[in-house]
């Protein structure tokens, strides 16, 4: 790890300081599975407590654990997407994704995947080997055997057919110098194409919005896109994110805070396909609340932005990416949109759950 | 890993060839989770299939991949025990252990933890709280830490409170040198006390079997145990497994399929508790087929087999360890009970789902 233990443990205690980390409902909702304030609430106040230790004080996408000769990467992700089959992909293809991705944030080239599926008694096994054969070619693509799983069956009425939970191990690459806490004022917040695509691709595959638009789930494996970033920018890339639930807004508050730094987001630079713009306009959501599941955030050093954002258009997963704002210093721990219309508002996590049940 | 990419290529293609394991139903049925016949051609047939590659190809309950310097192990198996607390334990101490203990006989090391959570709407905080306190404990029991996770909410009626996905990853000692293949006739089989208490206990705790036993789950961490077993014995150890789901006759079945070899067990040697004897007699379940949580069955050169009982007895998770049987060249892929009444029986998988959602 590139930190210390000690920096690690400051960096746990000043998240117990804060106040808002101490709110806590009694009974679990929606809202706490968002990925959203509630989500993180539940996260920092129940199992970083209990769990309390350094590999997990980070609270990033993967662990990462030092092993003879280098760093390991380590991530864990369910998936209780439904429908299980959407525009653009299925849970197979998205749990697999998801994991690499989760890898390929902490700068790790995967190893091996697990995936451990809670099946529904009177699931189909002919939609069950569909799923397997998705998942198959997801890994494959990605360049990663899945190596080891686990099946349980629950009765009928649970599961929605199935979950699925993968695991990946990784190397971190030695050149990888990836953490938040490496964000200065100055820096430039990168993404890799358009946002909320994922989110609302699902909600429109569900049917009960009544609304027909063209979407797709943009579910990909970042790990070539991430070794191509990583080969030109080295140590001017401070870190990486894939913003998932709770989408850009709540990935940058997440940055803005572990950093304590301010985050400026330019709303007209930020990529949106009208469609889902549509879309989020008609629900009241805001785009940046939506999630993603094949772009990433990169915030990396002024001078060498320009020539990252040409490495990532160059990528056919890439082709849309922008600079869509920078750090400051001020206000330590918040997000700020410059609006179309010249004004600034705050941006904060995502809060409730508008999205349910997206991945 | 210990064997070519060529040996384990064969090993799938035997497994591919044998005619039970093309047997498949149209819809998962409990059975497909119990870890029994079912469980084995879902897993062989259709994810083995699919996913095929050489880490997966040896079906063990941990994964080896080569990092530099060393072997790691990997391992991953959801949760969907009911009731979530049971005596003896608790869905997050199970959870913890069931990892430590697939990662233990791989020969490794635990290194970390993953723990992803499927929570159901409207489960109590507190609840939630005091399993993870649970998963904490039994995670610094077995010293190793949780180090990254996950958290899902499904709709109110989902998840029966929660499910848990644990992962791990551990290196693998450079001593070890477990693997089916490496039994041979003469070899021992050692298993480290009585067997089949957890799931009896959890039918028992469950309260719709109308018994009023006291019986409590043998979950337990088995990762010091294999220390001691490998500083002892080393290369005599040929192999060890678990005996979870689907019992001692399910892994005994795996392992004389794996090796082509033939077991016999001695029906008298097999240490059961009278209580998890009476309840299986009354249920009419063989105590064989009955999961435990915190044993396991190590393989292991005749030579060395006195000397590695005195090391099991000698921890106190091993105190009633015994020699129960012996590898045979003869029938392969069979396992031979010889009963109290000096005949002789085949013991094969567990069939059906007799007890479903223990672990």
């Amino acid at each position: 790890m590139s930190r210390t233990e000690d920096e690690v443990l400051d960096v746990i205690e000043k998240r117990r300081r804060r106040p808002h980390f101490k709110v806590m409902d009694e009974h679990i909702t929606l809202a706490h599975g968002a990925g959203g304030r509630s989500s993180h609430v539940l996260i920092e106040t129940l199992f970083g407590r209990a769990f309390d230790n350094p590999l997990l004080a980070p609270m990033a996408d993967a662990a990462t654990v030092d092993v003879k000769g280098g760093r390991l990467a380590f991530s864990t992700d369910s998936f209780v997407v439904r429908p299980l089959v959407f525009p653009g992909g299925d849970i197979g293809e998205l749990a697999v994704n998801g994991t690499v991705n989760d890898l390929a944030m902490a700068g790790a080239r995967p190893l091996a995947l697990s995936a451990a599926f809670v099946l529904e008694e009177g699931f189909p096994v002919k939609d069950l080997a569909r799923i397997a054969e998705s998942m198959a070619a997801a890994a494959a693509a990605a360049g990663v055997p899945i190596a080891t799983g686990d099946t349980k069956v629950v009765e009928r009425g649970n599961a929605d057919g199935l979950y699925i939970c993968t695991s990946g191990v990784g190397l971190v690459r030695d050149d990888a110098n990836l953490a938040a806490e490496r964000m200065q004022p100055g820096d430039k917040v990168l993404v890799s194409g358009t946002m909320g695509d994922h989110g609302m691709a699902i909600m429109i595959a569900r049917g009960d919005l009544e609304l027909e638009v063209d979407l797709r789930s943009d579910t990909a494996p970042l790990n070539e896109l991430v070794e191509q970033l990583l080969d030109a920018g080295g140590d001017a890339i401070r870190c990486l994110r894939d913003p998932t639930r709770g989408g850009l807004a709540t990935v940058l508050n997440e940055l803005a805070m572990t950093a304590e730094v301010g985050v400026v987001i330019d709303e007209e630079a930020v990529p949106l396909r009208p469609e889902t713009n549509g879309a989020c306009e008609i629900l009241g959501i805001d785009p940046l609340h939506v999630a993603n599941e094949g772009k990433l955030v990169a915030v990396v050093a002024p001078e060498a932005a320009e020539e990252l954002l040409a490495v990532l258009r160059a990528h056919p997963l890439g082709l849309e990416s922008a600079i869509v704002g920078g750090v400051n210093a001020e206000p330590p721990g918040m997000v700020l949109l410059d609006t179309a219309f010249g004004g600034s508002r705050v941006v904060d996590m995502l809060a409730g759950d508008p999205l349910p049940r997206i991945c």
